[in-house]
């Protein structure tokens, strides 16, 4: 099986992809950008792409979400893999931390990083790299005194030194990874186990009082659980939103359907990104 | 009146921290990043800091909401400002586009003129840069053919040409400041014309299904409407949150601080992160 992921060789991407996969063979393919691995499935190039989705810190990974809502129409959640994230200060060889002039590092792993950075290492200069996996590459071909946020993987296959382990603000750091598959979300067949189902909705009709609230109400009132809730811009100027929402269940059970199709009556668009079962191993 | 912002010199900050001030004057200081510009208001080194909360394409601002939330506990909103973007492909001189090599900005303005990069600069290399400003000073000092993303203002600031005006991917882009002072929020003392109160508030006691439909009941019960709702992780492992709420009204109207008050029974903690008029010029 073929799967696009975060390149390059040494993202947290990568290292989560492996976890994930399991005993299954798979090739992974390094892509530049989240985008262009969730194009790559659309397009057929790979038979699944695998991309973060939301980080106990940091929340949801922008890049993934508006390339759901946004970029792409045929392209579902076909199952998602919990990895813990462990962030390491890089550099190319050992080196005090009062000399570091540069960490260099994805943004969203600098924000996982910040407070550290902030005590450590107040005088460095923060730079941002397009993923860790270039950060530590980049640090690796410096002659200058510079340090990376990166995985120990990372650290290994540029053969660098690992300065501090784990220096992540705070523990329990963990990233939802979601494996994506080329087409329409799929009904679910069946429910065992627990299930979850990801969907986006576009703004309500009209912006009375309690739109939002009335519309989340459909769940409510079925006792069908909601475990997140996300707004984002519908790119039409300020005060206008897009809302992602995960919900326990799948689309197998009866009461999870009637709710999404009230929903359909109260908001302007509805697409249900996937419905796809807690604990997997190996790909779905 | 000092006022701390995101520098450097030329940053969007900067020309929206001019134009909301009018024909106030003020002593804009540059800060290194959002989180000191909120510092220094806490610290009282300034007077008010000015600080970009919500993007109409890119979304809420998360180093701002972050800083307000888990860095600071004595700054509240005291007024915001929208502001117009138009991002410029700007070179040190004049170059054609398809020699550019490496296209650098701050990751939030590159996010917004993804798509014009990805069909005009599809070999550019991308990197990110602490801010606009940062960008365009890198690539006005760059010998190679390197373009930032920025504000016009920064392209004089640093004598470089601007290739392409307006590269923003939607029309009507739209940045939110938001005026920043120390100390409490106090309670508005009256109400005259459009005003928003902003509050933030952690999980809720027990994830039965509904209890946020129910929290964010008390204010649709009461006709208050809510217009906007963002979620943010709690740092506590994934599926905790804390959400940030914007509604219309100010805490100088009694049914406002009566949903703000039957809140605080369903939420862990309530914080009002303040009461502001919409329709401001100059600073508050």
């Amino acid at each position: 099986m073929r799967v696009a992921y975060l390149g390059p060789v040494g993202t947290f991407s990568e290292e989560a992809l492996l976890a994930a996969a399991g005993k299954a063979r798979i090739a992974a393919e390094p892509r530049a950008s989240i985008f262009e691995a969730v194009s790559a499935v659309e397009r057929g190039e790979v038979e699944r792409a695998f991309v973060p989705f939301e980080n106990s810190i940091e929340g949801s990974v922008r890049s993934t979400l508006d390339a759901l809502a946004f970029d792409t129409t045929a392209v579902w959640i076909a199952g998602e893999y919990d990895h813990p994230i462990r962030h390491n200060l890089i550099a190319r060889a050992p080196v005090e931390l009062k000399q570091i002039e540069v960490v260099l590092s994805h943004p969203q792993a600098t924000a996982q990083c910040a407070r550290f950075v902030r005590e450590h290492l107040p005088r460095a200069e923060i730079r941002a790299a397009a993923s860790t996996g270039d950060a530590v590459r980049a640090v690796s071909e410096s002659e200058r005194p510079w340090a990376a946020l990166g995985s120990s993987a990372a650290a290994e296959a540029y053969g660098c030194a690992v300065l501090e382990r784990g220096v992540e603000d705070a523990a329990g750091n963990v990233t939802r990874f979601v494996w994506l598959a080329g087409g329409a979300a799929p009904r679910a067949r069946e429910e065992r186990g627990p299930w979850r189902t990801t969907l986006v909705f576009s703004e309500l009709g009209d912006d009375h009082p309690g739109a939002l609230v009335e519309a989340l109400t459909e769940f409510a009132d079925r006792g069908v659980n909601l475990t997140r809730i996300e707004s984002r811009p519908l790119r039409r100027g300020l005060g206008r939103y897009l809302f992602f929402l995960d919900l326990e269940g799948s689309t197998a059970d009866p009461v999870v359907v009637e709710a999404i199709e009230a929903l359909r009556g109260k908001a302007e668009t509805v697409r249900v990104l996937g419905s796809y079962p807690l604990e997997l191993s190996g790909p779905p």
